[in-house]
C-alpha cells in the first residue's frame, strides 16, 4: 500500500538504512500501519512515543531511526489516505464523459481508496484539526468535497439527478454513506470491496424500492 | 426537551432544591446538556468533574447537587437518546402496516429523534464502551439495529424492496446514511428536520437519479 512516490521512495530509504543498523522486521511503512492503528485505537493527541515504542515492541530512540517525530507518522498516514483518494480525482474518467458516470466513478473510486487503505481513511475522517499538519490535511478533504459537490452540481444540471433534493444535502448524505462504511467494514471478510461499491452505487443511484 | 418520564420528574425534583438552595439558573437538565455537550468535545473519559465545573462556572459540589457522579451524568444522557429511539420502535405505527412503511416509519422517526436530541445521540453514537453504563447502552443500541434489520428483512420478504443486496448492508448503509447526519446537521438552520428527513427516505428508498 504505497502513497505517495515521495513518501514511498523515503520509505524504501528508511528501510535499507533500518536493515544496515540491523533491525529488521520494521520499516517505516510496518512502522507506519501500526501506529495508525494505535492512532485509531486511542487517538492521536492520547498517543505518546512511548505507548507507540510499547505497541511496536522497540524503544523510542528506535523508532526515531524510521521518523523523525510522532507528526511525520501522523502527515505520512493522512498522504496515504488523501494521496489516494485525490488520484481518484485526477483519473481522466473522473472529467470525461457524462456528469452522472463521473460521479459514479469517483464514488466507486472513494469506496476502492477507503476499503483499501481502511485505518489510513479511518484516521483521516476522525482527525479535529488540532494541529497544522492536521488542519492541513482537513483543507484537503475539504477541497476533494468540494470538487465532488460540483459533480453533483454537474448530474443535476444534464438532468441525470433529480432535481427536488437541495444538492448540498444529496452530497452531505452520499459522503455520509460512504465514510459511514470504515465503521463496521472488514476488508477480508464476506463483502469484497467490488461489491460493496455496487451495492452502495445501486442503492444511491436507484434506490431500495424493487421495481416492478 | 425531556428524556424519560423518571427523569424529567427527577430533573424536576431537582431543580426546585437547587432553587432551595438559591442556585437560580440550572437545574439537572441544563446541567446535563451542558455535561453533554462538554463530553463530546473532549470525550468522556478525558472530561472530569474539574472541567464540567469550569465549564458550568460552578464548584464541584454545587455539581454534585444536581447528580451523584460523572458516570450518572453519562446514564442521563444516553437514557434520553436511547429512550428517544426505543419510543419510535414501540409506536404501533412500526408494527402494523406493510413492512416498507413501517420500516419508513421507523426511520423518519429515528431521524427526528436524532435531530432533535444532536448532542445527546451524537454521544451515543461516539461510545466506545469502556465501562459498565456505556457497554448497557451498546447493548440497547444492537436491540434497536437489531429490530431495524428485522423490518428490513420482511419488507424483502414482502417484496417490497429490492432483493439484489444483502439485507445487513443494506441495513448498515442506512444506518450509515441516517447516523452520518450528526456529523453536520444544524438545528435551526436552513433545512427543517422534516425535509431532511423526506430527502433521506427519498433518496434511500427511490435513488438520486432522475425518472424518465
Amino acid at each position: 500500500m504505497p502513497s505517495t512516490p515521495a513518501a514511498a521512495a523515503s520509505a524504501a530509504g528508511e528501510a535499507s538504512a533500518a536493515n544496515r543498523r540491523g533491525r529488521p522486521g520494521y520499516d517505516q511503512q510496518s512502522v507506519l500501519a501500526i501506529a495508525v492503528d494505535v492512532f485509531n485505537k486511542h487517538g492521536y493527541e492520547a498517543t505518546s512515543m512511548g505507548i507507540l515504542a510499547e505497541n511496536l515492541g522497540i524503544t523510542k530512540s528506535a523508532i526515531y531511526h524510521h521518523v523523525p517525530s510522532k507528526g511525520d507518522l501522523l502527515r505520512l498516514a493522512l498522504e496515504n489516505a488523501l494521496g489516494g483518494l485525490e488520484a481518484v480525482l485526477d483519473d481522466a474518467r473522473a472529467s470525461t464523459g457524462p456528469a452522472d458516470e463521473q460521479l459514479e466513478f469517483v464514488l466507486r473510486g472513494t469506496i476502492k481508496v477507503l476499503t483499501e487503505r481502511l485505518p489510513f481513511v479511518t484516521l483521516l475522517l476522525r482527525l479535529r484539526g488540532n494541529t497544522e499538519i492536521e488542519r492541513d490535511a482537513l483543507a484537503r478533504r475539504r477541497e476533494f468535497d468540494h470538487r465532488v459537490a460540483k459533480l453533483v452540481d454537474a448530474a443535476r444540471s444534464e438532468g441525470s439527478l433529480r432535481s427536488d433534493i437541495d444538492p448540498r444535502t444529496t452530497t452531505r448524505l452520499l459522503f455520509g454513506t460512504i465514510n459511514s462504511i470504515v465503521e463496521w467494514y472488514k476488508p477480508g471478510g464476506p463483502i469484497s470491496p467490488d461489491q460493496l461499491a455496487d451495492d452502495v452505487i445501486s442503492i444511491m443511484f436507484d434506490g431500495l424500492h424493487s421495481r416492478s
